[in-house]
């Protein structure tokens, strides 16, 4: 069975004017995702009456299915089924079964049925309800072109409860879900060219069948192997295995892995603590790992030591090095990281010291230079990156790294990770 | 002059999957809106060679000006060049000065252009670059069908940079903007509906002929009045003048203020420092303090004393405190915030503690709770609020509480916030 086509129409004025994330078509996707649907276009239009005519004819004919959600309100910028049925040329006129509807609506609501309401109720001749469960406006149904065409109101709830208890199961008899197996795989200090390059270049013989995407949503980029049939499927194992003997520990998990909470888990199993003292970064590593519940469990606290008093101060960092060596230095950062290991009963430690910028840079240490030290008091290791960017980017990716290079300390993974060596 | 159709094709498979909230689109709204432009139409698109073709053909026949947002990455997943030599029958070719900016942007970072970069500067025949600042993908424009084609990463801050700096200068010229005068209030601690509510009914004679808008960016409301001639204008000055006698503080500051620079440039007018002692945040109050540039000159270090043992050992609060009374109360936080004053120069300090859940709620101090400690040595204040909330939507809301109770303190405000009173 050739797959459906199934486009989205959505309209309001609101969804045009900068007020409105339209979240609708996500959560329409994750359920159509449900039966392997996916929508091949969605367009977004204002309540307007001759664009939305236009867009239901074109619509319609490219489309096997369309749903139009929205514009089914009981106010005059509420345009559905008036462009419904100049689109189909059939007339509008009052739906005994939508009246029914909205009658019993009302009297649960013990309001009287008003103007606006009824005309909610006047719909093009032909359609076939649909029914809404939590609201009043009414949703309905009508072939045009060939194409099946489903009205659903804009309110999110309604639209969910719609899509789930009246239209699926409409979908369910146009369609024949087809076979899809997916590996997602979560990787962390690989850009999506060099990705993409490695695969190319390592596993050239990459089979077609088995499709391969990128997704990048900072800090992490989605690797992502689809098989569309079960002998593919059959094959998705070994070449898993292949992308990840390639790409070894910059894979950090499969789905939707997070290193604050792969890391906390990690510290959970083994039953170790970390501790953290953090210069240029100012509590970002701290408030990563925090974010994650039971946190408290593996982090006792740290040390925001933004000034070289603070570090010498509360972590003991001695002045000599500070001059000797200055701030961002590989001596600072391993005393602030074994400064921070006395303070608390951690096993592991974190510091971080560099230049977010904007000012602050000098030739020898420009701004988005950083030294980071971290693992246990008797194998601390530390390192220097260099991350130009601008100072919130410098401080959210030497916040990751950080938690990367501690979650490879404590798994023993000897690799070392591309952002270091290149 | 006619109102400018200008239109938007937004590409990406990950928009139409149910992964990603679309939000390019809002964010150009409003910028488009500060010219008087609003979108008629948004067309969102998988990474389809052939769609994206068909719909640049169509759209560049119906509309003035069209953006096409995303597709410009270096993988094979990005398709916006390809379709638009395509549907222009424009052949690729490499672009100089789109070589330049890719061997420029690699060599700041240190790396070697790769392949799948290099791809990056192969555009249609007759484009002209759109600078891109802030990433590699550069962007490009052509006109065809007459129509003004633009076209930008998907990225969202590339996006935003590209279309404030490249584009907006740009359509300009093909747009002579009607008059209008906004002014922009950004307000905490009151939520949109409360607002509107106060306005309507202690403003109830607010005229029609200046409009009035709320707008909702966690953890701020914008309530912006808006003037679409020059005899209203002449009247924003008393309106603004009375929403501000209305709601006082609650107003952080006009345009785009943020709690975190208000702060930090408060106390660099002061010559003022500020520490830090947090349990429940984590480090977040810290992070947010030293995401502003400048931070070191107010901020010397602060504690995340996630654990009782580190509230005694570093920030000295008293064991018998902690026993009698604990960790969650008044006098805990503040022996933590007067023992951070003592570890710093500072003469201000903030300290909470709290429960971010989900777990480690008790009958008594249900998780949501927290207490907030802010001030001067000689005077600390102490308040509970109760917010409860997901993880990490309490830790932000108290992170932000905390700042905004810092910025009144400091700026010597007497009035009690309606999150406190409430």
């Amino acid at each position: 069975m050739a797959k459906l086509n199934i486009q989205l129409l959505l309209t309001g004025d609101e969804l045009m004017s900068g007020h409105v994330v339209e979240t609708n078509s996500i959560m329409m996707a994750d359920i159509l995702k449900t039966q392997g649907l996916i929508f091949t276009c969605k367009v977004i239009v204002p309540d307007d009456l001759a664009q939305l005519v236009t867009e239901i004819e074109r619509l319609s004919l490219a489309a096997d299915i369309l749903i139009i959600n929205g514009g089914l309100g009981p106010t005059v910028d509420d345009k559905t089924a008036q462009a419904l049925s100049l689109a189909t040329k059939q007339s509008l006129a009052e739906h005994s079964q939508a009246m029914s509807h909205l009658q019993a609506w009302c009297l649960r609501r013990g309001f009287e049925l008003n103007g606006p309401n009824k005309k909610q109720a006047m719909l093009p001749k032909g359609v076939e309800l649909l029914h809404n469960a939590t609201g009043s406006a009414p949703g309905f149904s009508i072939t045009h072109n060939k194409c099946f065409i489903l009205c659903i109101p804009g309110v999110p709830s309604e639209a969910k409860e719609m899509l789930l208890n009246s239209i699926m199961p409409l979908l369910k008899k146009h369609h024949n879900p087809g076979f899809t197996q997916v590996v997602r795989l979560q990787t962390f200090g690989l850009g999506e060219s060099r990705l993409q390059e490695w695969i190319q270049t390592e596993l050239s013989n990459w089979p077609n069948y088995i499709e391969l995407g990128f997704r990048s949503a900072f800090p992490y980029v989605e690797v992502k192997l689809t098989a569309h049939d079960k002998k593919s499927a059959a094959e998705l194992p070994q070449w898993q295995q292949k992308i990840t003997n390639l790409l070894g520990a910059h894979i950090i998990g499969e789905g939707g892995a997070r290193l604050p909470e792969l890391l906390v888990n990690l510290l959970q199993e083994k039953k170790q603590k970390l501790t953290l003292a953090e210069s240029c970064t100012g509590g970002l590593i701290a408030a990563k790992l925090t974010s994650v519940a039971g946190a408290s469990m593996v982090f006792e606290g740290g040390v925001v030591s933004y000034s070289n008093e603070i570090k010498s101060k509360i972590l003991g960092v001695q002045k000599t090095t500070l001059e000797k060596h200055g701030a961002v230095s590989e001596q600072v950062v391993i005393e602030m990281a074994r400064g921070a290991l006395e303070l608390t009963q951690a096993q592991w430690s974190i510091a971080v010291s560099g230049i977010a910028g904007p000012d602050g840079g000098t030739k020898d240490k420009p701004v988005g230079t950083v030294w980071i030290a971290w693992g246990q008091a008797t194998s601390m290791k530390a390192h220097k990156l260099y991350c130009p960017s601008n100072r919130k980017q410098f401080q959210e990716y030497v916040a990751f790294v950080a938690l990367d290079l501690m979650r490879r300390a404590v798994m023993g993974i000897k690799e070392t990770p591309y952002y270091i060596k290149s």
